[in-house]
């Protein structure tokens, strides 16, 4: 660090021009993250130095989250769930799996391990090493949705988790809770569902999914305000239908304004609370309804202009996630990355990658399905 | 959630209802928190949409967060340390123990412990809970810093990390730090240093201190740019000396534009790192040793102002950070508190905790002392 600072101004225009070095989300489709809502953002300023991990100094800000919980927890099917705003899927998602771990340790269990699809996202490769615990990977029926059956077959004594994912990262699938659900309640096994992607947009499709609190073997879900909530980042939630998992995370916390505390984190802003509360408050289920429309309708029209290409996608969209196939995938997004393009590939199959999230149009579509044409 | 959003401007003046409600720093003394800079928010509001759990996007954003690195490092005596902005002390202080575990757990070590001071934070609780480590906890000298002599006399076989602490939470001490580094040597032991209150107010005190990278043992120190660095939640800082531990945290991340990641979470907000390099960059040392200047004058004034009234600290102030003895510490806190103020206590000794952040003025503290005098 120098001794003496730089000038405001000085330093203004050196943000300014490193912010012209970051992409804007105009031609990025491999992202499930988009710019947040601007009433998002007016909230998120409006509350910039608040701190929810000593949540006594900041009642109005803690008052915020309490009705989020309850807010978001109606949308998942139980109004009286209970959580907290994360910083995203992986606290979110570790948490869970955290917490039954405790509960089960306390019971005395010590090898323990979980159940996730194939499709899972890394953080539970985070959570196998953070937490001690096996995952074990249970392989995909032709849909690319878990296989119920070859999850049965890896349940054992040690079992404490199955994970089932409503909207995979890769293929914005939506694995068959209903049937998960009824092997954990046969099984009496935790059932956490992450639904990082899919817990803002299962609920506005025109299909009806069961995948939430609304089937009573459902123990958790992980829901990400920051990715199709339009809130700020870091915006998660972790869910839990049992109060009690709480008290399995908690921690004492002398010299603060709060007991103890159950977020992985502590210091943990309040900004991103506000901004979720006020863009849900803001759009309510129809403005949320008619997002998730919008990104369907120009999802369709992707797949629809691919198809007329000749270009197939690995399944037909469930959610606004287009996986296509194509002989060479490398060759193919390279060569969209060189238009400006921002894609993903999938592993298995390997498939070119395409989120449609709220910023992109019409135009956006249009334009990418022009350069797919000259480059496939 | 309703069926229906409601308007911007009944939404904005309930924000602003709830801002209301929340405290304002004036008279909280209990917080290692403060306002941010002014030229921080402004950073921070102009990196909002940035993502740097997916970093070859933003560009910009991550350029400033590899030159942080050298500048902290650079602050804290190693301009080549490795590592990241993460979200605060906790996850700083999770990664460096996970990652010496990681490390250890591949030479075939089982069980596992690290040895902290009876001070450490309560995220090594949460480290304990979470990591599968055991977490022995070592006894303190007279002013309260950690005991070299207990902390040798506990390590054994399976112990894979020395904890000293460079500004305890509760009294504002530092550690032996020079001690605990010919300790880590001779028995070559990880040593991590948790600065996440000291590691921007040591190096600008007029007392000289040997706490950081200029010691050769020391491995990781954790700091937060959102304590004493005047930055935005969320912002702390993990510093390895050694790149290779960062492998030891990767994981991979199909689908992303970056091929790992060694964060503790996932999708993670640029935002705070634009605000921290730009606080930094435009306070200089210069600036930050005027604000530990300040806050120290401060300090001083409190514990002259409370030995006139009898009332005597704990420890002669080290840092900001001030404990004063009562006979009857609840009583005297609940006073203050009925009288608006934030304050807190610590466990062992029981004492009265205030902390002189950057919020706090001379006013504040001559108001305090005269109400101290009331209700002592």
């Amino acid at each position: 660090m120098e001794e003496r600072g730089i000038s405001k101004e000085e330093l203004k225009s050196f943000l300014k021009e490193q912010k012209q070095k970051d992409l804007t989300y105009r031609k990025v489709l491999s992202s499930m993250c988009t710019y947040p809502h601007e009433i998002a953002a007016y909230a998120h300023n409006l509350f910039l130095d608040s701190n929810l991990g000593d949540s006594g100094l900041f009642p109005g800000t803690k008052a915020m989250e309490d009705e989020l919980i309850r807010i978001i927890g109606a949308l998942l099917g139980n109004e009286n769930a209970h959580g907290y705003i994360s910083t995203g899927g992986t606290e979110s998602n570790i948490q869970a799996m955290r917490a039954i771990r405790n509960r089960k340790r306390k019971e005395g269990l010590q090898q323990m391990n979980i159940i996730v699809p194939k499709t899972a996202h890394f953080s539970f490769d985070k959570i196998e090493d953070l937490l001690c615990l096996e995952v074990k990977k249970a392989g995909l029926d032709d849909e690319l949705r878990v296989d119920v059956n070859l999850v049965e077959e890896l349940i054992d004594d040690n079992t404490i988790s199955i994970v089932g994912i409503a909207g995979t990262t890769e293929f914005g699938q939506i694995d068959p809770i209903k049937e998960l659900a009824d092997i954990a309640n046969n099984s009496d096994i935790f059932l956490h569902i992450d639904a990082a992607f899919g817990g803002f947009v299962i609920p506005f499709l025109d299909a009806e999914y069961q995948f939430d609190f609304s089937l009573d073997a459902v123990s958790s879900i992980s829901v990400d305000p920051h990715k199709m909530g339009m809130s700020t980042i870091p915006a998660g939630c972790i869910l839990f239908r049992d109060e009690l998992y709480l008290a399995d995370l908690a921690v004492d916390t002398p010299y603060l304004t709060t007991n103890e505390q159950c977020s992985l984190i502590g210091t943990r802003s309040g900004a991103p609370v506000a901004a979720t509360y006020a863009v849900l408050k803001y759009l309510g289920r129809d403005g949320l309804r008619a997002i998730v429309d919008n990104c369907m309708q120009l999802t369709r029209m992707l797949v629809h202009g691919a198809k007329a290409m000749g270009i197939y996608p690995v399944i037909e969209p469930v959610m606004n996630v287009v996986t296509l196939r194509f002989p060479d995938v490398d060759r193919v997004a390279k060569a969209l990355e060189a238009r400006g393009w921002r894609v993903s590939t999938t592993r298995a199959p390997k498939a070119l990658r395409l989120v449609i999230m709220p910023h992109v149009t019409e135009d956006t579509i249009e334009m990418f399905l022009n350069d797919l044409e000259n480059v496939k």
